[in-house]
């Protein structure tokens, strides 16, 4: 029996890969938060879902489990990649005592590469990931992680950067970041990316700091080398002779 | 005037987005390493070709930028994601006396994510990208990022872990990580993703040190709650109640 982690990417399925729409055809039961099975309706008439709210991940994907124990070829839908932040691992989890159950997991585009590709080329030197989020991860774990990209001179792509109920994370997350990088550094903010109402911002690490955002935003923050070039966030890679 | 810099993904037209696939439509001339281009052969039929060996970036992306101004509209093909150790922030810079020529950055599956679906779910929480090449980074600033990593608890996904000259860098990376993290730590390494001749190994920290790659490999290194669940390497975010 084969279950598949399908990432859609930002969007609809303009930003799907072919792999990732062919696994969905495949599938008569699809399962995800109710969003993102908006965005890709086209490709799902007709089929079963699986539909719980955005913190019902575990019983989203326990459910997705059972379908497929009861015959079901089921398809498990994150925005992005799966992997990243995604369903992928929790289904792996809830299935550890059932091999059986053949998962795969199709790769998607994620916010690091689509809110990057928005505002220019901010990770085209080593980066590091973060989300702010501390629903899953102790903010004390979230704290050190940005002292250390901080140290390593990471550019830094942060996931989750604030919820109705988390406003100051992104403002802590600055002043860690401003005791090694510089208040000028250039920084990028796209909401909404690849949907409808698309919008992005250049600003500077100093800036952000007193900028509000919220969970439909990620946030880009440079290194030491990042510049703003005709309007677009880029860290060289270090090439000579440009 | 108009140029596309493009990501391609891992392999061939089906890990390619829809988005990425119009865009290509839309020109009459593509530049790109020639490995890359093979890739995508059928889709490139009939366009013009700038093809220029690995290392010879600079002059690609001039050839390119060229092209545009001669009235070209021209496709920048990389491999993975175009702004992820991509060729986006070297257009940009190429480009930068060149405003009128407007760069519009499509996104692909990078490696990160490629990789990862290969393994199962190892980059589920915060993560680290580092290249272990010192083509263009000097080794004591990725040495720098890899003991920054470690002390972070990233997951690591290291890009470009060895070349034909560099033989050593993985067992260096590791070594610095050993510093943090147990032997026992659980790794993969994924070559040829997404293309013929797909593998993957699972490993350890310790036996990584000892393993031979070569420049088609990324390898994932995982955090302190990395494990292998049904043969598949696992990064758990924190779900609790699985």
């Amino acid at each position: 029996m084969k279950l598949y982690v399908i990432g859609i990417g930002p969007g609809g399925e303009e930003q799907m890969t072919l792999r990732a729409v062919r696994a969905l055809e495949q599938c008569d039961c699809v399962a995800g938060y109710g969003l993102y099975l908006d965005l890709i309706d086209s490709l799902i008439q007709g089929k079963e879902r699986i539909q719980t709210g955005m913190t019902r991940e575990v019983d989203r994907c326990t459910a997705a489990r059972d379908a497929a124990l009861a015959g079901h070829t089921v398809a498990v839908i994150s925005s992005g990649d799966a992997g990243i932040y995604g369903m992928a691992g929790l289904m792996f989890e809830v299935c550890e005592s059932h091999p059986e159950i053949e998962i795969e997991v199709i790769p998607g585009i994620t916010a690091a590469s689509s809110g990057g590709a928005v505002l220019g080329a901010p990770l085209t030197n080593d980066f590091a990931v973060v989300s702010l989020s501390n629903l899953l991860t102790p903010w004390e774990t979230i704290e050190k992680r940005l002292h250390a990209a901080a140290a390593g001179d990471f550019c830094l792509c942060l996931y989750n950067p604030a919820s109705k109920r988390r406003t100051d994370h992104l403002q802590k997350a600055c002043d860690i970041l401003l005791s090694e990088r510089a208040p000028e550094t250039p920084c990028g903010i796209v909401r909404n990316i690849g949907r409808e109402g698309e919008a992005f911002t250049l600003t500077t690490l100093g800036a952000l700091r007193d900028t509000n955002v919220d969970m439909l935003t990620t946030v880009f923050i440079g290194n030491s080398q990042t510049k703003v070039i005709n309007g677009h966030l880029v860290t060289p890679r270090g090439y000579h002779g440009v």
